[in-house]
């Protein structure tokens, strides 16, 4: 290996004890720590991560990456790294490190008034803070080259290669092929879920989590589960990926498919190849990419009859009294019941989209300045009003559902549909060489997890969405993938085609 | 405020904020992070280790304590805050970075090894890590001025002041007044306890740790209590103070006691005065005065009759079949039974400190040369044979029970005795302002809790152990206070003076 390689493999080390310390801490701070420390850990996480913030930007890396960024002599994959890293720092060094530690500690003190605004129901408890991070992200375009481009410039962060052009003929089509869809649907008579409405304590559904996450071949080893007030999936290294989930007592599905979404996220860091685990490419893997992962779990294979085979009978037995009157057959109707709902992560394979596109168009509205910003939460209610025909009685399940926009994560939201569309594709292309209903009734969940891993987990985030794609199904992406299966999916389930 | 002084208010900020990033990392590592991350953790903490080692040692830092150590401006707190942190900086600054970087990480890699050696019962695991601990805690000898003194400087590490020469006193003295009480006690009919050992599940006893923490005022918005192999208390700061318990489904105080001992510690810690509070006498309180905290709640006061008026009923509650037959009287003479036994965390009061006595005797031996190292474990069980007539079966119940070698902290055990003593001490000068027992059975914990606040707690580590004891029982430590004391209470509950 080259010495310059050396070095900077030397210099990611640091960069990369400094991410871990940060990124325990926040787990910790999601997880466990008491709310009156946050103050002083704040104030402290902010200032450590002004710390990283000078060694990741620095000079002297800079030096380094362009030097590699010219050395012929390394090979595809490592240029790859170099390419990917030394885009990413040029960004970051627009930003002032005063506004970046100002921006961290506006975060997760956002973070801290954003689940007490939750609990609280009271929109009033996170708007200033949420209102400062929309000008403090608006303040950061102003330092970036190509900041006028504006929420391009965010979408771009999250999803390479993705604009606003691109995401509003996604949801055109989205629109165009579901809506009439779901319409037909609420005609249509509904199927019975009322035993998800059941007492479920929560010690036990623990226990069904493990269980799932046992046939799903979780690594235990390497990684957990934990509860958290919005469920989410956090690789600290291959060799640590946390996740975490809620439990509401009175539904049974909503942490089941938390739980099994957040592995879906977590299988694709368990299984990056080992000579890439310590490198740029373990943690810059596409938000696209990632929730197409995790909404491949999450949909297309445990809302599937099959996926079920080798599960639902050991549930029954967690839960005999209040099962005791449900088939499998019943059940896996009842987790694909369309409903036009307020709560995305709760929400249906087939209205999940619109969820997604109202925050999309909202987000547009706030970088291009066509949103009022102090009625964000009335215009939140006017959209759920007008996509889903519903109103959120409580803030707590309108704008203050999602923990995203409390950490500023604006552009995200979108990749959540585009990463179902990319899944649809991924399916399609999986069929191709694997029995995928043979392989859930056989128990040999494995064998769907080595295809993943050979087709995309590997790489880490080595290739572009775009690349990935391509390497993965042999075809670049295709939407039309997503709202075919949609559309066949549901007017099967609703026998629409039956009149 | 001066100038200097600010400048080191901020200059303590930052190294705060890493000691806050590892303490968070170290409380993760031991309670939720996965096994299989340990090399890629331990390794990059090692690192952030050596980075606060530079902050902590600098000569900018020493600069501005000598400056403040001069300064007739502070008031005496102030001075001695300097003081306290100069004399511990000096030592530190003796220590190699690589050396200490190096033992950071054996000490965690050791830990992880001293876990999986004693769910194994497997000595073997851990003993290549305690030899080259013992060989590197004698290597830092060498760095030190003062080196020569061998043990002695350990000693005063852990409780400034104390040296082998006193601590001999002190367990002559233990030796002399307890030994016989304990020989007679074990000619007499012994107490029945057969109710501890039946089946307690772990979510009732969670449940039942969570009913006494709230009885002893416990600061629930300020710490949390977690699970660990080995119990403990990590003070994170002011406003986030952890504590954790180990469960045994087979036993019922062995929890309670953990808990309440740690809850003793805990107390100190959110107890300092606020101005204190964010400076170096936070976290600097010697391990004698700390741990008599922590066994002033344990024994002094959880294992007294009137601790339980308010509980007892509630525990019942919680465990009605297992304590049906049983009363107050019976579970507080059974959490007082005298048995020579394995454990010292679940040693009773009076055999205790001979638990202590052993390991000071194999700490000094290891110092000084006169105990063989490959021995160790059967030196431990030959010690336990001479002064308590029981060998353990399993390496888990012998010299794995602990997991303070692993640490690397030698010259902390002696301190757990030393602190019962001066916890005799504190409660007889409390005796002389409250009427203890009235206010237990008064549900009047928070009185108890002002006392040790106002004459010991808001001070953190301002004094001098030997001085804080004056202030708060107005004499120098006696540690009659302590054998007198235990005489006195295992006399009357095993009827020694009655015959």
């Amino acid at each position: 290996m080259n010495e310059t390689w050396k070095k900077y493999e030397e210099y990611m080390f640091k960069i990369s004890a400094y991410e871990l310390m940060l990124g325990t801490a926040s787990f910790d701070a999601h997880t466990v720590a008491p709310k009156g420390g946050s103050e002083y850990r704040n104030e402290r996480m902010a200032y450590i991560s002004g710390e990283l913030y000078t060694l990741s930007t620095s000079d002297e890396l800079l030096q380094m990456l362009k030097e590699l960024s010219e050395d012929e002599s390394l090979d595809d994959d490592h240029r790859r790294i170099v390419r990917w890293h030394l885009k990413d720092m040029m960004r970051d060094r627009y930003i002032p490190k005063d506004f970046f530690v100002e921006y961290e500690k506006l975060v997760m003190d956002a973070n801290v008034a954003w689940e007490k605004a939750k609990n609280e129901n009271d929109y009033q408890i996170f708007k200033p803070y949420l209102l400062k991070i929309i000008e403090m992200k608006k303040q950061q375009l102003t330092y970036l080259p190509d900041g006028d481009k504006g929420y391009d410039v965010f979408l771009d962060d999250y999803e390479p290669g993705m604009t606003m052009a691109k995401y509003d003929e996604f949801f055109s089509l989205i629109k165009e092929k579901l809506v009439p869809v779901i319409k037909k649907i609420r005609e249509r008579e509904q199927i019975d879920d009322s035993f998800n409405y059941d007492y479920y304590p929560i010690d036990k559904q623990k226990e069904l989590a493990e269980l799932i996450m046992k046939y799903i071949d979780f690594d235990f080893d390497n990684g957990i589960l934990s509860t958290t007030e919005h469920p989410f999936t956090h690789p600290l290294q291959k060799h640590d990926v946390r996740v975490t989930t809620h439990y509401y007592e009175h539904s049974l599905v909503s942490s089941i498919f938390s739980v099994i979404h957040e592995c879906g996220h977590a299988n694709y860091n368990h299984s990056i190849r080992d000579d890439l685990a310590e490198t740029y490419v373990f943690d810059n893997i596409s938000s696209g990419m990632h929730e197409s992962q995790s909404r491949l779990f999450e949909n297309y294979l445990a809302r599937s009859y099959h996926f079920w085979d080798n599960l639902f009978e050991p549930m029954k037995q967690i839960f005999p009294e209040q099962l005791k009157n449900v088939t499998q057959k019943q059940f896996v109707d009842a987790v694909n019941k369309v409903e036009c709902s307020l709560v995305r992560t709760d929400a249906d394979e087939l209205t999940y989209p619109l969820h997604i596109l109202i925050r999309y168009e909202m987000e547009k509205g706030i970088f291009d300045g066509t949103i009022d910003l102090e009625r964000l939460d009335e215009i939140w209610d006017e959209k759920y009003q007008e996509y889903l025909g519903i109103k959120a009685e409580k803030a707590s399940q309108g704008i203050l559902q999602d923990v995203h926009w409390s950490d500023g994560s604006f552009g995200y939201f979108p990749t959540y549909a585009l990463g179902s569309g990319y899944a649809a594709q991924f399916v399609k292309a999986m069929s191709r060489d694997l029995d995928i209903d043979q392989c859930l009734a056989n128990n040999e969940f494995k064998k769907i997890k080595d295809w993943l891993r050979e087709k995309i987990h590997q790489y880490g985030g080595l290739y572009l969405p775009s690349e990935q794609i391509v390497i993965a199904t042999g075809q670049p992406f295709d939407p039309h993938n997503y709202t075919d299966y949609l559309v066949e999916k549901y007017s099967k389930l609703y026998g629409l085609n039956e009149e």
